[in-house]
């Protein structure tokens, strides 16, 4: 892969080398890291949105609206389906599915799904770095799906600018919003499948709890948007609240603040990533092992053998 | 805290000591690291086990009577329900109130729920801890509960010598069971509320893919065990199954290369932990900010960054 002719074909907006890219940035392939480097300077440019809620919410086809209400302004849309959860909860893969489908024909519109097994705390390193590749690729916008909110989910959901949360009124009520985290999160609500009982009840709860969350007036005032995600009804409502909300942040100096958030991370994961090799190098050599068997039978606590550990890691 | 008043407090599985030590380790004080130096040449005596499932499994109920049958043979019994998951799919809490009633005037068992809510990969370091205590405090039992089948739960029951998952028929097939990574790591399988609908295809999915696990003739079988929680039946044969394979553990050293894992994955945790609290120093002085403004101007890539943190971390 040289350096050259594949940041090309990324601007390009190549389909075979960003799935490629991507594939080796998932499988954390060593040679992500080139890849990271070749591409990082164009990054900076697109949208990151997030779209994220309790499973069978109607991400799927919210989502799959959106993208078109984005290329009626024929701008150009990357979508990640992230989906961390079990096979238990999940949809995701099967909405994805339909969606590249539809879209399968229409060259401003990539859709790629980042799974979960084996990726233990790397799902979010992995999404973040596939970010960089797509935004590197000129996408206008870069949407990053997630089924489920456990706290994979809402690690997902740091590295997006303007996060949708959406909700229906069988996930229950604003309590349950609060304790799960996504209340910190949300920059837009979305209840949908609106046409349902107790809608409106989780609508007025929501504006009561973001009212009571605004302390500062020049704050951003979280908007709640009833929608009916299958026939798209409201959803040209959403995609101008995440647009106002894109201003906002540019007017707030927030972008910067985000992006700041953003690169801090991508320099922890790394760390973590490295520590996790040179880690598992240490233990099967014999200066580990030794420090393990004095661990194993008690001449040393687990944070002695830590201190013994750290000093031996390049 | 003294050392040697607090050891003997909780070698005497003190109430108000335990809960304290493990409030402690569950917020990462730094006090926390004192505790395991203090109680650490205690461990090594109990059984770990660890049942998990995907919501709404009755895990709760089988727990209860589990505790009931260990109670029986005049065994000591600590519980640690662990809630990764969000307030959407999640009844543990609510589970383990009614239990702490029942069970609440017997010495013999000991309840605990270690949440969830900000501790990002830390959820499995803190219950790791908490079994330590526990083990050292004389338990001869530790039973590790959690609720849901994400990547959290899965990283969790690592720290389990025997692991139980309990499965309902409602919540699918068994190619679900394989997708989501259970399949790996289970020691027995239990097919609760077991009076209903395709509980019996369930059990023969199960026998037939449990048969083409076996590779090695002097494995362990996976039993698989029809129950009906909530009025106790087929727990006692649940829970001779447990006893059976620790049997088993024992008799082939597994619980000996378990026990290495165990304490290898909490070296990598407190080296992981320590490496957060210095990052998070780093980037907050001068030349950590100078290394983050130049990655924000694009002078650096993130892995040439992370290459400078990396020689200032101590």
């Amino acid at each position: 892969m040289k350096s050259k002719p594949f940041i090309d074909k990324i601007r390009d907006q190549n389909r075979l080398t960003l799935a490629r890219a991507l594939s080796k940035i998932e499988n954390r392939d060593p040679v992500s890291r080139q890849i990271i480097s070749d591409i990082f300077s164009y990054v900076g440019q697109a949208q990151v949105w997030g779209i994220t809620g309790p499973p069978g919410a109607g991400k799927s086809s919210l989502v799959n609206h959106l993208i078109k209400t984005v290329r009626k302004k024929n701008k150009t849309i990357a979508v990640i389906a992230v989906d961390p959860s079990s096979p238990f909860s999940g949809g995701a893969v099967l909405g994805d599915r339909i969606r590249m489908q539809e879209h399968f024909s229409d060259d401003g519109v990539f859709i790629r799904s980042i799974g979960t097994r084996g990726h233990q705390g790397g799902l979010s390193h992995s999404t973040r770095e596939a970010v960089l590749v797509l935004d590197a690729a000129g996408f206008d916008v870069i949407l990053v799906e997630t089924a489920g909110v456990g706290q994979t989910e809402l690690d997902v959901m740091k590295l997006a600018q303007t996060v949708v949360v959406v909700l229906v009124p069988e996930s229950g009520d604003s309590i349950q919003v609060m304790k799960s985290g996504l209340m910190e999160i949300a920059d837009v609500f979305v209840v949908n499948k609106s046409d349902r009982p107790q809608a409106d009840r989780l609508v007025r709860e929501l504006v009561i709890m973001t009212q009571m969350g605004e302390h500062d007036s020049s704050e951003w005032k979280i908007p709640i948007h009833k929608t009916q995600g299958v026939k798209g009804v409201g959803v040209e409502e959403v995609a101008q609240s995440i647009e106002a909300h894109q201003e906002n942040l540019k007017k707030s100096n927030k972008k910067e603040r985000i992006y700041e958030e953003f690169l801090k991370a991508e320099i922890l994961d790394i760390l973590h990533e490295d520590l996790i090799e040179n880690f598992n190098k240490l233990v099967s050599s014999e200066s580990g092992k030794k420090i393990l068997f004095d661990l194993k039978n008690k001449k040393i606590d687990p944070y002695q053998a830590f201190k013994l550990f750290k000093e031996k890691l390049v």
